[in-house]
């Protein structure tokens, strides 16, 4: 099953896809829905991401190649010998088709990272493997947008990552996807970067569901980013294409754009 | 006026506190709102955090005697050059009169930090000084739990902040209080730990958001915690109790337990 947010009657919806046709429905896919009788048209529709104000967890250096691109800037050893995340800001988050924008002031050195995101659907804590598995709702695609000056300059990386728009989701939330199966590619400007087999993590959803609950409650709508392989992307450039493809999901693209606002 | 969020008829809901009395409203305050016709015994009413799922901005090292403790805890210098503010995570927020859980595996090196926090009223982005003003909606208060060892082995301190219940919130929001005159007092087991003048800090709450709305959309309901002063608290135990009083606010009472589940 296939679940989208989109504009409809100057509000948001979340929505059901069926071929080329959004079911709007009443309510949301994390509680309870009624299926309305008006049908919008897939190809017309504004999409927004899929998810709406998630607590965004964030694991990085889970794939082996940025992990030793990790290590290779950094004067510590940055194995993870055990699960976690840390978070992205939920007001960062865009959807797709949408614009990614470059503050003006902002140092030339913005990358990208195309990445697998897992969909919470229960409330939960102390959550078992078995739990765990049981406890994901679905996948979408994201791209985790970085500054590298700010991320290294800034406390935190508070801006580094988290500036408007910089966490694009979508195109929607895949209930079925086989993760065992699926393929992430990364295309810049319609030419593939880097692909890679999703499960060659080094810890699964469900050993980071496993890890954070331990201390925290998950709640249905919240979202886990699983990270990315490969090296750093270009620094991009006003215009650029990103498109994330995840295969049996969907494809999230996005234009990276600098802005010329008074800033 | 103070506007709390509290349970009422097994769901949470805003209200205006009016001496010893709640009216509940309909709606909520940083959208509309109508007053109900009931009233409700501020005495025997369950407060929440008078926020629902805000993003959480946290700023820190912004008093002198906290940023010396940093400074001595650190090879590096922290003087904070430029205002900023970090994360703190939603899903740790607890109400006033609630109990701090501290998991079991913890290590025994949890402290807390009172701070004046900050409630934005408006969506705002490149906020001026004047206009970043007009956006504070109100006051509460916030205790900043740490545990001091996660704090620091943790990539981006991502339980040492985080963990369920570590950022009580509350009493209730105040919109009318002269934050220049305002002394903030932290009693741990009912003696006075420390106290400080509100407006001593280094950077001021529209400093904070004149920064971060260069780069981030504010929205109503999100909150900003403004950082401590004076050394860090001693390492709590069981059934301690922790008061955070804000002179014409009010007083944030938590109680810290240990855990005894499986964990």
């Amino acid at each position: 099953m296939r679940w989208c947010r989109f504009e409809h009657k100057n509000a948001s919806s979340f929505g059901i896809i069926e071929d080329d046709k959004i079911i709007p429905v009443a309510g949301s896919p994390f509680g309870s829905y009624e299926r309305l009788k008006t049908r919008v048209s897939l190809a017309r529709a504004k999409l927004l991401a899929p998810v709406d104000k998630p607590i965004f967890y964030a694991t990085s250096r889970n794939y082996r190649k940025n992990l030793q691109d990790s290590i290779g800037r950094s004067n510590r050893i940055f194995a993870m010998a055990e699960p976690w995340a840390g978070y992205r800001a939920a007001s960062a988050i865009t959807g797709p088709d949408a614009d990614v924008v470059i503050p003006s002031d902002c140092p030339d050195d913005v990358y990208f990272q195309g990445e697998i995101v897992v969909v919470i659907g229960k409330k939960a804590r102390h959550l078992t493997h078995d739990g765990a598995r049981d406890a994901i709702f679905g996948y979408t695609i994201g791209n985790d947008v970085t500054c590298d000056t700010w991320a290294t300059t800034d406390t935190r990386s508070w801006r580094g990552k988290n500036v408007d728009t910089w966490k694009p989701l979508g195109p929607w939330i895949e209930t079925e996807l086989d993760v065992d199966k699926a393929m992430c590619r990364v295309r810049y400007n319609g030419q593939e970067l880097v692909g890679w087999n999703i499960n060659q993590w080094y810890f699964s959803p469900a050993d980071v569901l496993v890890a954070i609950t331990r201390y925290i409650t998950v709640n249905p709508g919240d979202i886990l980013m699983m990270g990315t392989e490969g090296v750093r992307s270009p620094y991009v450039k006003h215009g650029d294409q990103v498109e994330v493809e995840v295969s049996g999901l969907g494809t999230l693209r996005n234009r990276f754009v600098k802005s010329v606002d008074w800033y």
